[in-house]
């Protein structure tokens, strides 16, 4: 076994911060902060690997590290001149934990480690105050008792509350030395009771408990579940750090504190913190009393005292100090300090947690600054925080006003980031009409295509089924619509028209909802919603550049970024706007260009019903004519919007009957527009029904048995391309066949293909070509890619439906059984928010190699919600993918993801 | 290039049997048949590899090719000593088609090449038979100009029928050498009028036409189905034959024939064939004629003249060279001959074609008579043809009669073989009642799982929807019943109680119907099955084995097929009837037992239902409590049959919704039955309702969402083990777990499973102990199989699963697309019938090579349709599986692949 303990501070400082994974956040720091020369109490470090050793070694601590411990304690009693145990000059230790990343309030802490019956009278007299010693010694029976022994907390609150009105006193300063004598009688006989052994006086004891009690404290329920949210691998194990005591209670020449380096709500460069006169550090989290500001920028108008007013000499030397430490670490800190009769001293510093939009502003800051440079601030930003800089917001205390008031109805998924009002619809028909009286809120049991316009019309959508990836969040994310989703107390009453949660009722049409997509709160009545402004710059343009410092911010993340990555980023858009957006994001061409929806749209659905119900291919064909120059005029609209830019469009994807009504008025409507029996419309809807229509007759089937959809489509993109050509514009269509397994799908679809283009070029006298590939979202294709690379010029990823057949998960029915996998741990992540990349990363790996192995220049690519997470799109740079391609909003999040990975 | 033309007969014999892939069979037998001294008239063969040289060469004969036929030419004109072209004496020429494997009928034949206007005289003098040779001249105008120019055949028989109508004259025979020679004109003006150019005089460019017609046939639409349908590949080309003509057609000294040396219809050893005398080869077949018996035993009572008594000398020489061939080919033969003058010629000698019943009779003769061993036997039988004697018969007797009378409804899916009667039954209810007084067929839309008691009690199943691979295929195959399914004529009138076809209206309860699940055939009325005589001997005990030869050769093919094969097979039973049946077929084991059937069974699925309302863990015990004594005492029966073998156990696998009535007199029912309100059942229906039930919440899904049940079935299988155990009974049970995809849902379950077999052996103070492993029919499974072998003891690969999710093909829906697949050649096969091998069956072998990987002594087995596919057989024993496990009537079919395979 290595060396298991590291000495910090005094004479003798072992670590730093180059030994993290070793020592711990804390260990480390602590060293660093002592080789600074910043006044640490000494002590020394238990290393994580012995967290490892005692859970190997049957939950005991190894000889060999006992002995370790007993040699760095004697040295620390030299150092601090004094004893452990010594009834004169009594050593006293705190004993906490620290794990590689910090993982706050989640371990265990025990401080005044060394105070028995006998010590204490010493430390009574060594302080000369009685009241602190024996106020030190019922702090620390308590802590140890609960922390070490197990036993309740509010057993010694109980007592304590009995003693005060016994007493008449009220507050814990009007005890005396001798109630806090009889405290500590009372509290050592709640331990003999509880534990049935008597508190234990041998401070060896003492430190072997408070040791073993930190390192059990890696495996509570709390801290398992705080890693498995965090991704901190269980068997890194937390250090022990055992440092000799500072106090801060010791008399009011004494305090103790928390402090950030810069505000960590906004990120604005402000000395930020609280603190306590003569208190411990416990004092200032715990709520008894209230913390005072530390600054006096801070404590202005609050009429409280600031450390900087009330111990001025100490506060300058604090505020040094850590402007050092900022410095040194070069981020933003996180720090605790003691102030032991004038002196000062520090006992932590950290890389300060953050808001997101702190993150960014720190980060930036830290770049003008030249503390450090741009790669190292886009390193720093949690990619997934840039949406909150483009989502539309509320007001926080207009919020915090609909709260009081009783007016949050419940909370669902925080599905699309954003904040909208409006009133609410029931039926995308009814949100159209609506939508011309002002903003609406569609309200859904769970939506499907035939919503889109509803949806286009709303400010924001809200489901009551549904999870992350269903129908509705991933449409509003793709139109950057605020959506909750899932939000199961709703019930929808559409005969009556009424939402009702709980025992409110909703009018529909007449009563105001508003949704934070962010936070997944649904509020009764109305807010305000302000679009971001990103947006007011770059999509309304209702706001300048220069006047808008988050504008600024963001512009510069994306500056960086694009000069930091390799891969490049797509968007998914199937409309002329989506694309303007996307490019106005920095979006790099179009990765997906979705034609169903373009089959929904006003009066293109009667059209493709026609077809759907036609009873041959002359039948179809005549349908499939009235579509062709609307297709065309939409592919015209989006090579526009991308000029010079490659569009991938997707070939029609959804089965048939998606596209027909399901309920009784809506095949009565159908047949009546389309003048045939309503029995025909139902035998058909009936001949078109499947069980499993994620697996059935789609994609590239359809284009199989009915080929003269796929001509129809190929026709509308080449006109359209040779119509905008002619107008000085430059179209870069790509085409893409979806739901390809076998090679002999892709060969049969492309010569149907290529037979239109030849013949739209026969009828024009043109040289139109594209480039023709596929989706790989079936498991066989990616198994078969070198077999399918002969005929794709392109792969495009389709991970949200490899996802679903790799696994065997229908994401439309996953949410019975997905989240208690995440929950037991099954699954680390739901697989369709972030690629699984063990299993269907593999597929995606092999598809890659088999693909480049058949053609060395294969273009590949992935489309899809994964395109937009950052975990995954890292991976997708890894694997070599020449683009990732997700909805316009996600384009900055995937731009400086890209970035990481690549800098990685 | 390698040399073309190899010459075969006279004095230059270059081929041989052995060269038949690149002279084709008919080539390489007349080469070898000359090799032997028998007669064959001398010729060339163009190689096979010309074929394809021709279609890389632009449809043309190369110069190289055209100067080795012609060198062959003169080789020939030397070796018959004429001309060809001679108008003294000329040589004329049968040019033939000839691939490696014979596609009957679906390639071209010019007969008489070399005739014209001036050879046609020299013919006549040479024969001395002006009739012979102006017929032999008319024949050969009217076969070039229908094969080389493609003039309609029925234009030459409408001119010959007008001619024989103005000269009154009634047949072929009455007509004269003037009324031929008129004839010959009148053929030539109409390939004038058809063609715009004359009939070709030039012999060479007769030869020429000629052999690129036969290459051309090689790409016709009927050779390239035939092809397709016989997994011929399309690059392995014909060969040409260009021979020397003899004459059947000179006088009544002449004839031809064909003749099997077995009876292809039965494989009796009889001489067995047909002949013309005065004819050419065509007009045997082509029914102008009533073709004469070749022996005087088939003559026999049919006042025909046999060949045996009207050409006694050449019969015996036929009868000689038949023997001689058999012998030396070690197989059936079908022979063609031609007897010129008094000679006899053989033209072609090829393997039989015979009836799988011939074959299964003939590969055992064989053995018995001392040509082949019976490892070569069992190579020559098609595995597939063993259900015939497995399945019921009817009478084709009867079937004749019915079909006269007009009873044939319609034809369906032979999804099951085999021939059932019984009245008809529209429910699994109503079939159950009915069953009481008499024989039941079953017809339903569709089946489903809550039909299987009604399965059980029909004689046979019919359904109008699905496929070979749908519920009603699957059940009936592994119950050995008779299934026609997807006879989409059926009109099912459920609240009548009334099934029509067309205009036919059958009555439920009272009509009867006939299927035969080995034609798909439907008849109205009552026909007589017997069950199969290898059942009477091994199911019933009916029949004894010495009295049955059928059984003696099925037993003898099982004897031999148990010493050649290397894997083992198992069946997929999951009753002790079904286990005994397998066990009597030659099972060695059970693959798969699956657990859910035991769920429906009489008052059991009350409990089901129960456990599924129940809100809480402690509510679905309760219920479970119930089934446990059930499901425990089904497997004290399967084991009792199994004793000594191994019996693999699947957890429960369907969705629970599959337990719960779906119609709204099944819910009020179940309401009543279990006394809840119908609210209740009605909420947890629409609960439990998925979109893509087959990638939903199923599998072991369910029991990591509700561990009591893998408990459950755990505890029934231990303690059914243990008592069995203790009445001198030895079980083996192995336990599997459903649609695992990642290796910690294999953890979490296993982990369930040890712990429940601990309480068990701790409450009994017994050792129980069983190998657990996992079910591999989930993409990302096969994937990460190296992780998943860390937990698993053996895989079973679920290749129906594991087809659907590949492919992405819901096997309940892939009807409407798939048949166009094969049709159109994307798929070779129903991937549901036979396994793809390069797609999943790749999947498959990776996961065989990780999971080996892993844990090298990893048990491996197939379950599932496939394990009873021959083809897909061959494939798991190639890539080292341990065994397969298909219904019980497929396991003499997969032991009899499983020898063919390790043969191979």
């Amino acid at each position: 076994m290595s060396k298991g303990v590291y000495t910090f501070g005094g004479n003798r400082n072992e670590g730093g911060a180059a030994m993290r994974n070793l020592l711990g956040g804390k260990g480390c720091n602590l060293a660093e902060m002592a080789g600074l020369g910043i006044p640490v109490p000494p002590g020394f470090t238990l290393t994580t690997e012995q967290c490892g050793a005692y859970y190997t070694n049957g939950r005991k601590l190894t000889d060999e590290l006992q002995g370790e411990i007993v040699e760095a304690l004697r040295w620390l009693e030299g150092v601090r001149g004094c004893g452990f145990g010594s009834t004169e000059n009594p050593l006293l230790l705190s004993v906490r934990s620290g794990a590689r990343v910090s993982m706050p309030g989640m371990m265990d802490t025990v401080l005044n480690l060394g105070l028995n019956d006998q010590t204490v009278v010493a430390l009574e007299r060594a302080s000369g105050n009685p009241r602190f010693a024996w106020d030190s010694y019922r702090r620390f029976v308590t802590m140890y008792s609960n922390v070490v022994l197990n036993v309740e907390h509010g057993l010694f609150e109980a007592e304590l509350e009995r003693a005060k009105e016994r007493l008449g006193k009220h507050l814990d300063t009007d005890l005396s030395v001798e109630d806090w004598k009889a405290m500590v009688v009372a509290f050592k006989a709640i331990v003999l009771d509880e534990t049935g052994a008597a508190f234990p006086q041998d401070p060896m004891q003492q430190l072997w408990g408070a040791i073993r009690a930190v390192f059990e404290s890696w495996n509570t329920g709390r801290a398992i579940t705080y890693r498995r949210l965090n991704r901190i691998p269980d068997e890194w194990g937390t250090g022990v750090n055992v440092q000799s005591m500072v106090f801060g209670n010791m008399g009011d020449d004494c305090g103790t504190g928390v402090a950030f380096t810069r505000d960590p709500a906004t990120g604005e460069k402000i000395f930020y913190g609280e603190y306590l006169i003569n208190a411990q550090g416990e004092d200032v989290v715990a709520g008894i009393r209230t913390p005072q500001p530390i600054t006096r920028t801070q404590a202005a108008g609050t009429g409280m005292q600031s450390l900087e007013e009330v111990m001025p000499a100490s506060f300058t030397e604090l505020d040094a100090t850590c402007k050092r430490l900022e410095h040194h670490f070069k981020d933003m800190q996180d720090i605790e300090f003691t102030i032991e009769r004038g002196k000062l001293y520090l006992l932590q510093t950290r890389n300060g947690k953050r808001t997101a939009m702190a993150g960014i502003r720190i980060a930036i800051d830290l770049v003008d600054e030249g503390l450090i440079d741009s790669n190292t601030a886009l390193r720093r930003i949690d990619a997934d925080s840039l949406s909150q800089l483009l989502a539309p917001v509320f007001d926080p205390r207009e919020k915090d006003r609909l709260r009081h008031e009783g007016q949050l109805l419940t909370k669902g998924l925080n599905a699309g980031p954003g904040a909208a009002t409006g009133r609410i619809a029931l039926t995308a028909d009814a949100a159209e009409k609506l939508a011309k009286e002002g903003p609406v809120v569609l309200v859904r049991i769970e939506t499907s295509p035939e919503d889109i316009s509803g949806m286009v019309a709303s400010e924001g959508i809200l489901t009551a089924r549904g999870g992350m990836t269903s129908h509705a969040a991933v449409v509003a994310r793709g139109m950057g619509k605020p959506c909750v989703c899932g939000a199961s107390a709703l019930q929808i009453d559409l005969a009556q028209g009424i939402v009702r949660v709980g025992n409110r009722e909703l009018k529909a049409g007449v009563d105001w909802i508003s949704i934070d997509g962010s936070t997944g709160e649904v509020f009764a009545g109305q807010l305000s919603a302000h679009p971001s402004e990103v947006n007011q710059v770059l999509v309304d343009g209702s706001l300048k550049a220069e006047a808008s410092e988050l504008y600024q911010r963001f512009a510069k993340i994306m500056t960086w970024s694009h000069a930091a990555k390799r891969l490049k980023v797509r968007t998914n858009a199937d409309t002329p706007h989506d694309a303007a957006v996307a490019r106005a994001f920095g979006a790099q061409g179009i990765g997906l260009c979705r034609t169903e929806h373009m089959f929904f749209e006003g009066d293109r659905i009667i059209a493709v019903r026609e077809m759907i119900l036609a009873s041959d291919a002359e039948g179809r064909k005549k349908a499939l004519a009235k579509l062709l120059p609307m297709q065309r005029e939409d592919f015209e609209g989006i090579f526009k919007a991308m000029d010079g830019l490659p569009v991938n469009i997707r070939l029609l994807d959804p089965p048939l009957h998606e596209f027909l009504p399901q309920d009784e008025a809506g095949k009565r409507e159908m047949a009546a527009v389309l003048g045939v029996d309503l029995a025909i419309v139902e035998r058909r809807v009936a001949q078109l029904h499947e069980f499993n229509p994620m697996m059935g007759h789609r994609g590239c089937r359809l284009g199989i048995t009915f080929p003269e959809i796929i001509r129809m489509q190929v026709r509308a993109i080449a006109e359209a391309a040779l119509n905008v050509t002619a107008k000085g514009i430059k179209a870069v269509p790509e085409v893409m066949v979806p739901l390809i397994g076998t090679v002999r799908e892709l060969a049969f679809t492309k010569a149907e293909m290529v037979d239109e283009i030849a013949l739209v070029n026969k009828e024009r006298g043109t040289q139109f070509a594209c480039p023709i590939g596929t989706m790989i979202e079936i498991p066989r294709a990616a198994i078969t890619a070198d077999r399918i690379a002969q005929e794709a010029e392109f792969f495009s990823f389709g991970t949200n439906d490899l996802t679903q057949m790799g696994f065997g998960f229908s994401r439309d029915d996953a949410g019975s059984f997905l989240p208690e996998y995440v929950g037991k741990k099954i699954l680390e992540d739901d697989p369709f928010q972030s690629l699984d990349q063990e299993g269907i990363g593999e597929l995606v790996r092999i598809a890659c190699e088999k693909g480049r192995a058949a053609r060395p220049d294969i273009h590949l690519g992935v489309c899809g919600e994964h395109g937009g997470d950052p975990r995954s799109v890292v991976f997708f740079h890894k694997v070599g993918l020449d683009y990732v391609s997700c909805s316009p909003y996600r384009v900055p999040i995937a731009t400086l993801a890209a970035a990481q990975a690549n800098l990685d």
